[in-house]
Formats: C-alpha cells, sequence, structure tokens
C-alpha cells in the first residue's frame, strides 16, 4: 500500500504494457467521469466508452483495442477490471494498520499471537487461540478457545470467532458476522424439543471472505466447511454441515440448509434458498430469490419464482395459479374431442 | 419527555382542540382496551371504534367525527395516529439518558465529541471522527476513523459505523447494524477472485433510522447514499452505490442490489428484492417478497409471487407451472382449428 | 456434563434397556462412519443402517428391531434420536463455564446477579437487571435496564437485550441477536414520517433458543411474546407485538410481521414469511419461502412458490404467467364453442 505510484510503477506491478510518460503519477482512483488528473480509472464494460474521450483521468487501465483515439497515458491489458483491483488495492488504506494489541484488549495467557497483529479494544481472546501473523482482530471482536486464524487475516470489528473454529490466511470476516454458533438441530420428544448438541466445527480455507452479519454454524458432529476462495457477500446464512466448494460467491440473504454441498465456482443469487441434504454440481448459478429443492447434478444457470407485474394484473393472474391443474387438464379434454 | 401531562397541555403541544377537564393528568400511554384513567390511549382505525365505548383511559385522542358520543376527555385532530406518536414521543424513555462518557470508553484523542453526549461501555471512538452535541453512543458501539454523526443521533448498543461514514442529525441506528462494510465487489481472473477495493463511503441524511442488525455497504468508487428521512427495518441489506430517495421506508429483510437507485415516498415490503443497477421511480410500492427485476418507471404498487395453497393443491399446480408455455401453445392451437 | 461414562451409566440417565458389557465406556460422540471404540453413536434413519455393520462405535444408541444381527453395546430405545440427543449433552462443554465475573465487565451496583453466573469481558449489565442463578452471559453482551434473565440461561457472546426485557429460564442465545430493538412503527404526516414511539417490551418464555443475528422486536404498547419451547433458527425477524405459541420452531430466514399470531407446535421453514395481523393455527407447517398472505385456520401444510427450472425454461414459461388470466378465459372461450 503506498501513496503515490508512476504509470512505470503500475505497468511493473501488473506486468503489463503502457502508454504514456513512464513518470506520469496517480495517487488514487477514481470512475472515468469523476476522475482527476491524479487518479487512475478504467474502461472494463463498453457501456462506458463513451465516457473515454472526455475523462480528465491521469492513467486510465484498459484492453489495447479500447485504447484506439485515446492519446491520455495507458495501462493496456486483457482484463481492465481484474488489473484494476489489483492496482486500486495499492491505494486501499482500510486494510492499513499499525501492529499492536490495546491497552483495553484481553489476551488470555495460553492464547498465542503472532508477530504484526492488531488486537482492537474490547477484543478478546481465549485460551488456545493461535493467531497468525499480521492478523487483524477489530475492537469487540471474539476469538473463542483454541480457534485458530491464519496469517495475515482481517477480521472486524464486532466478529464472533466460537471455539474451535479454524480460518485459513488472508480471510476476510466483515463487522457481526458469527463463525460458529450452534446449528439449529432439534429433536422432538414428548411434546416438546430436546436441543441435539453441535459438537463439529467451522473450517474456512484461505482467500475467503465473509461479509458483514453472515452466520456460519458449527457442524453437528462433522464439520461445516467453506473450500479456498469462498465469497459471501453479507446477511447469509450457513447451516450447519454444509459444504462450499471453492470459488464459489453467494450473493447477500442467500441461504444453505443443513448438510447441502455446493460445487466449486457456483454463483449463488442474492435471496436465493438451498434446501437441506442436496448436492448442487460444480458451476452451477442460480439466479435471485430462486429455492432449490433438488439436487442440480448439470452445470448451468436455474431460476424459480414469477416476474413482476403492476399489483392488479398480478392479483387477476395470481388467482388462475390456484386453477392450473384444472386448466391443464380441461386444455387435455377439449384436446380429445 | 416528562412523566404527567394534562389535557391542556397535550392540546397545546398538539396544536388541536380539547374536549372535558383540562386539568385532567396522564402519566402514559396504552391500547384502547387496556388504558387505565392515567394513560393517554388514541382512536385511529375504525375496526378498533367499538372499545371506545369501554375504554377506561384518561383521555383519548382521536377525529372529532369519533369523538360524538363519546363523553370522555378528548383531544380531537384530523390524524390521530400521527398526534399520538408525537403525545406518545413525551412519554418515551427509551431515548432519555444521562450525558457523559462511561470510564470503560475508549475516546481517540483526535476524535471530537460535542456536549451532551453519552459514550457507552466499551465504545470505541476512534481518530478524527467527529460526534455532534446530544449524541447516545450505546455500549460496544464502533465509530471508525473520520467519521461524522450529527447531533441528536442515537446510536446502539452494538452498532458498527466504519471509516468515513457521514449521519446526519437525529438519525436511530438500532443495535447490530453495520454501517460502512465493504461492498461485494469482485473480479474473476484466472480461476479465483480478486477483491475489489470499496473505497466509497456510506452517507446518511437526516432523520434517517436504521434496524437491528441491518447492513448499508460502503461504495465502490462513489458514496452509498440515504436521503433524508429514509427508514430501514431490521435485517435489510443494502448493497454499494445505492441511492434511496427521501421519505421511503422499507420493511424488515428487504434488500437492494448495487448500484440500484430508489425513488422517494417508496414503500418495500418485507423479504423484498431489487436487482442491482435498476430505477424504480418515486411512490413505488413493491409487495413482500416480490423481487424487481426490471427499472420501474411509474408510481404503482408491484408484486410478484404466487398465492399460499394447501401443499397437496400447490405440488398438482405447481408441476403445471413448467408446462405452462407448452400449455400456451396448445391453446392457441386449438384456437385456430 | 462429564468426561467419560459407561454403558450401564448411560442407560440409568437414558433410562431404557442395554446389551453389551455395562463398564464399556465412551468419552465422546460421532457420527457411525467416523465413530472410534471410545465413541457413542446412534442409529435413528433407516438410512443409515447399512453403515451399522462397519461401525467401529463403542456403544451404539437404536432401535431394538434395528440392533438384531447388531453384536456391539447398544442402548435400546423408541427413540434414538431423542435419546442420542439426551446422551450428547452429557458430552457438551460448550455450555460448561467457571462462574465469576471478569475483570472488564461493567455491572451496574444496582443491578442484581445471582450464585453461579458467569459476566464476561466487556458485558455490560444495567441497573435494575436481574440475572438468575447459574447464567452465562458471554463477552460483549448487553443487558439493558430492568431486564431479568431466568436460572441457568445462556447467552452470548455478543448478544444485545434492552431495557424491561425478560427472558425465562434454560434460555439460550446465540451471538449477535438482539432483543428489545424498536419495532417498525412509523406513521406518515405532512410529508414525512414520525416515528411511533415503540413502548411494550419482550417476553420470552423458558427453554426458548434464539439464533445468531435473530432480531426480536419490542411490542408498541403491549408485549411481544415467545411462549415456552420456542426454538427460532439465525438471522429470524420477529416484528413487534407477535406472538408465538409453545414449541413452534422456526428455520433460519423466516420472518414473521407486526401483530401476527402464530400457533403451538407450528413448523416455519426457512425465509418463509408471514404478514402482519395474521392468526396461524396451532400445528401448521410452512414450507422454505413461502409467503402466507392470509390467516390459516387448519393444521396442515401449506406453500407457495414455483419450482426451479433451468433459466431457460424459466423464462418461456415465465413469460406466460403474465398472460394466465388471459389463457383461462381463452379456455373457457372454447369451451363454451
Amino acid at each position: 500500500m503506498t501513496d503515490q505510484l508512476s504509470l512505470r510503477e503500475l505497468a511493473g506491478h501488473l506486468g503489463c504494457e503502457f502508454r504514456g510518460d513512464p513518470e506520469t503519477t496517480v495517487t488514487g482512483v477514481s470512475t472515468l467521469q469523476q476522475a482527476g488528473e491524479s487518479d487512475l480509472s478504467f474502461l472494463a464494460n463498453p457501456r462506458y466508452r463513451k465516457h473515454l474521450a472526455q475523462t480528465r483521468a491521469g492513467i486510465v487501465v484498459l484492453r489495447t483495442d479500447d485504447a484506439e483515439g485515446y492519446d491520455g497515458a495507458a495501462l493496456l491489458c486483457d482484463d481492465p477490471y481484474a488489473s484494476y483491483a489489483r492496482a486500486a488495492a495499492l491505494f486501499d488504506h482500510a486494510r492499513r494498520f499499525e501492529p499492536g494489541i490495546h491497552p483495553g484488549a484481553f489476551v488470555d495467557p495460553a492464547a498465542r499471537v503472532a508477530d504484526g497483529c492488531f488486537v482492537g479494544a474490547g477484543t478478546v481472546v481465549e485460551s488456545g487461540a493461535e493467531i497468525g501473523s499480521g492478523v487483524h482482530l477489530g475492537h469487540g471482536t471474539i476469538i473463542g478457545r483454541n480457534c485458530s486464524v491464519g496469517d495475515n487475516s482481517f477480521l472486524g470489528p464486532r466478529v464472533t470467532v466460537t471455539a474451535g473454529a479454524r480460518l485459513g490466511q488472508r480471510v476476510i470476516v466483515h463487522p457481526g458476522a458469527v463463525i460458529g454458533a450452534d446449528g439449529f438441530g432439534l429433536a422432538f420428544h414428548e411434546g416438546g424439543w430436546i436441543k441435539v448438541p453441535q459438537l463439529g466445527s467451522v473450517v474456512i480455507g484461505d482467500d475467503c471472505e465473509i461479509g458483514a452479519n453472515t452466520t456460519i454454524d458449527r457442524g453437528a458432529l462433522e464439520d461445516t466447511v467453506l473450500e479456498n476462495d469462498v465469497r459471501l457477500d453479507n446477511q447469509i446464512q450457513i447451516a450447519h454441515n454444509v459444504r462450499i466448494g471453492a470459488h464459489t460467491a453467494m450473493a447477500g440473504c442467500s441461504a444453505v440448509a443443513g448438510s447441502a454441498r455446493i460445487g466449486k465456482y457456483c454463483l449463488i443469487g442474492g435471496g436465493a434458498g438451498i434446501l437441506g441434504h442436496l448436492e448442487v454440481a460444480d458451476r452451477v448459478t442460480v439466479t435471485a430469490m430462486s429455492l432449490v429443492t433438488r439436487s442440480i447434478t448439470e452445470a448451468g444457470e436455474y431460476s424459480s419464482g414469477t416476474p413482476l407485474q403492476p399489483n392488479r394484473d398480478w392479483r387477476r393472474n395470481a388467482v388462475r395459479l390456484r386453477q392450473l391443474d384444472d386448466m391443464a387438464r380441461r386444455l387435455r379434454r377439449l384436446e380429445k374431442e
């Protein structure tokens, strides 16, 4: 992370060609429309090509094709959005911190905190926990007994990780997330519920990101598992014993019920639900607010739900949904006549 | 806020007419059915008119029309529910507090906290933050670097506001809310995800209310914006770069995806979803658990979804949903014959 | 809770018959497939009967019928899952704690904390609160003024209970839950919203369980009530003035709007919604992501929504949903011809 970078330095960092004065420097990033001459910007979506002619950006990341006719300083690459992301990370101060244990932190003598960590005010690290080097535990974060957090992970503020959970390296956990609360296990007996103890744990791979107020339950007997590079947005619910394959991304408010297994490289839309004990193949996309009620064995895009309509039209059509089977039978009868 | 008010005082406060002994006093509020003689009550919904005859309430707020035949002490106004709300606020102790910085608070010397504030136990105010006068920061609340919170706002306990977010005056934020976590920005590159830095912030206007465990993400480059008097219930997800117009209210568990723009005076039902990059006009109502998949350009009420049925009927009809296009084609064929 | 139990002791605890050496001891629990000889396991679902022959479990809980041909140590009972749950609880360390008030806790002198309680770091107990014996208040938990928490309840870490809420005995509340935030009460007046004070409270019966990041709002004037043995999973929203009958269980991300009354022994599926001011009878099941828009007066299973399809098929059929009323009319016309 830095405060100022030249075109030459950026090209070196991204491993790409450039055009223009190699000493052109930028100090931040912005959109094509809003950038000033000290900003880096990018053109990835062709929809925004029209903004290129007017931009005042000091440097633009874009494809060689799109650079034709543009005479400003440019970084030329095949995937401008990814290159922009890597360049912008150099200017991202949010993950920058001074190492140190805040005097208001509570670190158990039997916990191990490696070098280069920050432990915030009101933050608790319980006995047996192992915190890798360069880890950030924001204010008010709770790390339970015997948890482990891998090097360079960034948690908090106000994250809860309960006893025994294991997080990999470079994991990011946003505020309010709860990792390792009990799964929802109940046995009905003699007119009431008996709680089924939740004795498994949670294992989260390297490079995962867990959104704000997302919850990931511990397993009942075995563990709940996120493989490497799983990306969860906010307010997501992952139930006990779920397994999510590497590189799968889930949008906000989606949920996976107990013991479901989601493949690798899946994309789960916002508010979508996946019922328990199902298997979802690799490279499956589920669109927003769809409900997966059976296992999906083939890659592809899947949907449920009905289109939005003006309420008056919707009411008229919705009544017919209750008659649909009847309509189908009557149609068949007419065909036979 | 007070402990006892007379009919005369209440009428003065509300600017309305009254009937009965001006010295009649009340010390609290209740429903028509449960009120005792020291309670203020109200009649707004005609459905409850039947309870007026039996009520023991000391004072009733109601329309002049509804007061006919009622001989108790009465406050007469055009909008009894709004008048009741304003009167009840006088008896609401929950927002009352003694100013002071709790000895267990952590206020950075480089933060500014104005007069009349409460800062709770375990509460953190980081450097550069500016807290206006009369602000309540409940226990365990985190205010990040360079945030600002306007006068007479009431946050917490256990609220998170991350670096740089700006809240207006008289904003209420309930426990567990997270304002300014990273938006969900990812670029896919060479078989895995690269995090796109989220460098914008969150701007919240005056008189907004943010529900418990609601999340509002910071913008990617520009800001996520709530205009004045936006009201969000619990467990709502507002993604990066969203803009919500003034006076819009959203019910629990609803969600707005990235870069959508919602108009003014909209009503978004519980669990409803709005996809990204859409525009929703002013004065649009979306009913509960509907999904908005396209921009809405005209005011009105919109819905999606299917009606609830006994499961056996639902199954029979749901099968036909998969055959609907086929049914439509067969119907057309029959019509042509 | 214990570290080692014999077959004889377990049979005594469960009040059931056993087979095998009474001194066989186990020190933990596991699945049939993964158990070693020091583990207790169970066979409840006939699907897993195939694993019985190969299991290395020291003791198995199962039905007498299923025990035929199995010659290992066995606990014989009618309801193996419930018996397993009761046995596993003996090995559950997560609810075990050393009583004590953490030096980093903030207990108001005017609060009462009974014997055998744990109060964590950064935990706040405000004036007038009454905490029963054997209660666990995890790190960072906030108990507001005049709250009461019954004996042997287990809260936290990072739970919020606001002023005046009353929790029964043996209540479990998971991290991030918020009990008693304001209900969403607004009156529209002269072009903007007036907040309607939320002056009721929350009452939670004995043996309830509240999931991580679940929110239960206080009532507007009367209380929001959970009767005994109500079980709520994670990320659930319970609005003001709701009443939920005894032994009802709700799965993750479901929600109940204001003033709805849910019966006893109901099962509400994940992501399901129940609109406000409805009544749902006893023993109603609502399947996942269904929306209840009218009162349900009879026990039974209810559903809404559409089946998942490949997106291409879904699009073709979804278009027809907008034409459904038209199709119904055309069908009727053909029948008349």
